[in-house]
């Protein structure tokens, strides 16, 4: 295949624009930068900003984002997402597709509690820059997020770790990151401000969680809130890449949730 | 919730095994490692080894796993995988979904290039143990190959590049590696012999291309073929996000593949 | 396997609850309808509302609720759901996975604007049942569709069709169906108005699509709204498998969106 | 949008060529016929024929089809498809992909038992075209079954149900039509020589269950074996659907496998 021949359609080329890639035979530069000056050169994780964002990031910040990518791969069977990936690949598909069933499901309640607690803290955050009080800026942000979201904060509190073992260990990597200038740290002292501010209101400490605790260091890093859910789902992809390859060695056909043994409640009506 | 009580069906908590992670009220551990130790101390590509295999790499094999993963992460519009994620995100759904309907269809033919390359090498390998001279294995597997699965080598020649420069660039390390013993080379030896037994056959070289050259990379590596396509499931996934968040960001609704004003072909019957 | 023996753990059983489906050895009942009782003796659409309703319509509603699942089947390889799906098939997944890659894209903007038109005439609806007239309560409606959620509303118009062929047989269905008591017709009546009113507003008619008059049937029919995306699916589901299919036997590798020889246009940095 | 005009790039639209669907302003046709002229007039079912095969069938061909259609729509929250849709509807994702990530696992052993099935009796079917006997032509195919892909006979057998109470009933749907003429009758013969075969393999009787059941109903009605899996997939889809709004309307949020209290068993390595 040549270059693009002048005889072609313009409008179609069009149709198809991107900022990432771009391709002639033998060339592939991404965000500008040629394949072959990227491999070995760069981390993943710095390929995972570079490709989301167009720059590349310093060898600090991609220290931070990789801590995020490391926490989360993972949370056992329960969770959806491994569930379904496991039962996918006992019914005769690749792992490609077990996967993608169970990334399918990262959805706004599974995957999206970092992106909510990015742009609680960015709320947060804009009051500041107004030139409120970090302590009333996190309360009136919470009360209007109760007012019209509910009572559950994203980012906050978990249903088995009294405290989730992952947060505070990168709350404590963003510390360190900010004594050394390469975040500013505002929002780590945002996300400590609305647990205070939580426990004021409760009376009990609800601390943050892996949700809470990656959403600081996106804010940090400055990806914008969807930003938040996709690199989740790139990192859960590690886990459900690994349950998969597991459950297809392990065999089995068909895997169902509960023993085989056990039928569900049936509620509804008798003829 | 509490440790499980005595009273528990075990039946139930053993329908769900795994080596991979193991919970407890605030303790999560994955392969037996606190998931505290592993944060900001290994990287990603040190993680995806880890969950995968159940040990962890050396520094220098990560780096070659890493250059897997950063040399494979998008190819552009044209490819399938990318076009279905970037269309996904125009039609009202999250950025995790955009993604999954992507992820999926890196099936046999666009995504198992690297698998089918790395039992290919195997295959070669195994005649080698048994004593075979690496002209003769070679020219007996492709023989064989092509005999049952037809004319196209897995991991050889590409629509577009006349040389693929992920391939070299990926070689090269390979290479690098082995003189450092961080890996034998033994497969970067077998995919350099497939390449020079293609040409023999052809009279014409068709050179190793970036399935061709991350397989080589896996085999060396010791991961299961499986894996392989597994691997470039998780590099593809951020040219799926990158594509799906630009296409976001762009906006458009229902985007179809090529412009509006553009009807497909009806050769159909007339009434 | 027996029935459930007393010492299961009953916690188990009753996480899984369902009114839909009761199973014993060699017995299955659809709400509480033997299947032997349903093969041969109702009709497909019919057995949809069973299942989704937990009743059995009348042959008549079944006929008005049939016709909404032929119409909606297809829309060309222009549509994303479609061009997805046959991409799909060329990348080496089953049918099923090709499929699921399509009917995963019938989201918010792709699939729910008939979800969205019920709703809309049910906020109509809402104020007639309050004393408004029809024209009040839809110029009203209109209004605060139009402030709150944006100028195109869900149902009428379309990009291609000056006026699309389905949505005026598919209301003359409705107004026979309204003559002979099978429903009130009152749905019917506001999308009519609704018409009338953005025509009032437009200084054009912004005829009823397809959305549009699908969604005048569920109304009709009782169905919440979310079915009316939820039905969309399993009507769009044929085309995908025909699409599917076609595009199996038609051949082709890792189908992209446009003829081979156009690139897309890259649009960012150079080096 | 006007007709293509002349200057457009003939390969462009050459790119997507289909026999299913022609478009113009105002006009839809699937397979020659105007979609108005189909709406109201044809069933489901036969559009369901009409898209995959281009043919109208017959009112009784049409009702045999719809017979499978009916039978399978639902094998409750123990199968795989059913408990994935469950929990992704729990997820925070629309019921569209609900159903998505539950199609996607109707692969070769959740959903690919009928089209091996199929692929059975036309084997079984050619050797009888060659002369030979049926007792002899189904001994042969399934000592090669057996030999070359195991032992177990796809459409025969049920884990739960000692006989799967769709079977008989849809195979007595089959000889009523043969008695009619509208199918000739002998993939239902072909079937029960696989079962007497069986039978005399094993010294009992393995009965046929619902995909051995819907497979003779597909390949008397002429349809392709990968359209046995299709059509299943749109039969369960309903099921699906059903399921996910069940589930929606239970409420719940990451809906795991088991009670929550239960944990997995961890089998790997302690530190």
């Amino acid at each position: 295949m040549s270059d693009k021949p002048s005889h072609q359609d313009q409008s179609v080329s069009n149709w198809w624009k991107t900022d990432i890639i771009e391709m002639k035979p033998g060339i592939i530069k991404y965000r500008g930068h040629a394949i072959e000056d990227l491999i070995g050169k760069i981390s993943f994780p710095q390929m995972i900003w570079l490709m989301t964002r167009g720059t590349l990031p310093s060898d600090k910040q991609a220290a931070l984002l990789e801590a995020a990518l490391v926490a989360a791969v993972d949370h056992g069977p329960q969770a959806p997402s491994i569930a379904i990936t496991r039962m996918a690949a006992t019914c005769g598909v690749g792992l490609n597709s077990a996967m993608a069933s169970g990334l399918n499901v990262l959805g706004d309640v599974h995957g999206g509690a970092g992106e909510q607690a990015v742009e609680l803290y960015h709320e947060i955050k804009s009051k500041l820059d107004e030139g409120q009080t970090l302590e009333n800026a996190t309360k009136e942000t919470v009360d209007n997020f109760i007012k019209t979201k509910g009572k559950y904060l994203p980012g906050f509190g978990h249903r088995f770790h009294p405290v989730d073992p992952r947060a505070p260990r990168l709350l404590s990597l963003v510390k360190e990151a900010a004594k050394e200038d390469t975040v500013s740290g505002i929002f780590a002292d945002i996300a400590e401000a609305v647990e205070t501010d939580i426990k004021r209101r409760k009376g009990k400490k609800i601390p943050l969680n892996i949700d809470g605790a990656t959403a600081v260091i996106y804010a940090e890093l400055g990806f914008d809130p969807p930003l938040a859910r996709g690199i989740f789902c790139l990192s859960r992809s590690v886990g459900l890449l690994a349950h998969a390859w597991e459950q297809t060695q392990q065999g089995g056909r068909n895997k169902g949730p509960m023993p085989k043994d056990y039928l569900w409640t049936y509620t509804g009506p008798t003829e």
